[in-house]
């Protein structure tokens, strides 16, 4: 088994470093052949540009999925990209090492998002969720925090972990095909004591030697939508963020009385 | 009234810099100053990174929030965040404009958000939510996609579009105090007639004409919460994403089951 483990944060001795580490350490004992990208140390450019299509010759007005298609497909796609979509496809399991930076990954990482998994390589036409290029792939999220695990629960004040890595489990994670398998979380390992902090690194180390045993997140099948992509009436919505507007849920009528207000 | 649009779309001609043209031509018609980021045409660098606080001299062990407070205290603030902040510190009203890239903000703006809202700035110890540094200001997303509405709706398979936003909405604008109004969509510019992006134009000139007669999106307020920062027992979760584990509710049950699975 090959794993990609795409490492985002700028300090070398870092917690998330430290996490890294371990996964290295715990799957490459296992005799998986494990790949680190450490976008900081690699200088990694984030922002999608016209300038990596400088080549493609097609006008002057840049449309970012369009140019990255037809750079794709004429492989003339640029060669920090190549490499890591090489990585990517390689990659049996795919982690993303990071810090949550206000509700989200650094931008170094989300960068590595918008330009390595480009159209053409990740999704085209039809070629999403269920039905996406990645479909046979895991992916695991594994995360730091700066504050305490009691804000990220559905009644605390950050609101569930779950709700706020919809965007990357669904949007990112799921819509290019991977098995997604529940996150690891290491709660403010900054403001804890080393042994907590050793007590982080072994229940990483058992979250990994486990794999194989966890059961992934839950995203409906395409089955369940209709031609609109919403779910048919009749489906319950289980994704933990979807649900049916007619069911009367109190979790809709929270939002409507949110609209009300 | 002043306005700070930060702008993210590396195409002048796209139709997000056309949002943003409405935006420009109908606040200052109303005698509002605006100023826009155009962050693609700044060459905004998005990393955060220990480069921009390397006169610092505080050792070498990075910590990022650590080093943005220890320069904003101390007036050594990277050139491009100085002029930045000092922009969010006039405006009364923030846009961000921007195209939904993987559920989310385009990595250049995300790296606004890491390097210039940075900590001692745009928040501190004691300073979040309610007691946030930019109380009484205004915020507002305006966005575009790629795919239909019918796909953001909450039984849609991308998710309502509240949840995809709660990141941005709760965890960079509510954290930060601001009033956060309800964002604006054009739902995939790219795919439909000419006249329908002329309507989406007409209706965010609306959506920013009627800006005082907008409801806020609403966030429960600090003393909803216990010390634990969670809602109060009694408390119905009215925020839309937050929700009462023990009320019983569909939704948590659906969380419930997912785990099950």
């Amino acid at each position: 088994m090959n794993v990609l483990i795409v490492h985002a944060h700028p300090e070398p001795r870092s917690f998330n470093a430290a996490l890294t580490k371990t996964a290295v350490e715990t799957l490459s004992s296992r005799g998986y052949h494990v790949e680190v990208s450490d976008l900081y140390a690699m200088g990694w450019s984030p922002a999608l540009s016209p300038d990596e299509f400088a080549d493609l010759g097609e006008g002057d007005y840049f449309n970012p999925a369009k140019a990255q298609e037809i750079a794709y497909a004429s492989e003339r796609v640029c060669g920090d990209v190549v490499r890591e979509q090489a990585k990517v496809r390689d990659a049996d399991l795919l982690i993303f090492q990071f810090p949550i930076w206000w509700f989200s990954m650094p931008a170094i990482l989300k960068g590595w998002v918008d330009r390595v998994l480009s159209r053409g390589f990740a999704y085209a036409s039809g070629r999403k969720y269920d039905k996406g290029m990645f479909r046979g792939k895991r992916a695991l999220l594994s995360l730091t925090t700066g504050t305490a695990s009691s804000l990220y629960q559905p009644n605390g004040i950050d609101g569930d972990l779950n709700h706020i890595l919809w965007p990357i489990h669904n949007g990112v994670l799921a819509y290019t095909g991977f098995t997604v398998l529940p996150p690891f979380a290491a709660w403010m390992p900054a403001q804890v004591s080393a042994e907590q902090r050793e007590d982080y690194l072994s229940a990483y180390k058992q979250h990994l030697d486990g794999l194989d045993e966890l059961t992934p997140l839950f995203f409906h099948p395409r089955e369940d939508y209709d031609d609109n992509q919403q779910l048919k009436p009749g489906v319950v919505a289980q994704s933990g963020v979807q649900w049916n507007p007619s069911a009367g849920q109190s979790f809709a009528q929270s939002a409507e009385s949110n609209k009300r207000r």
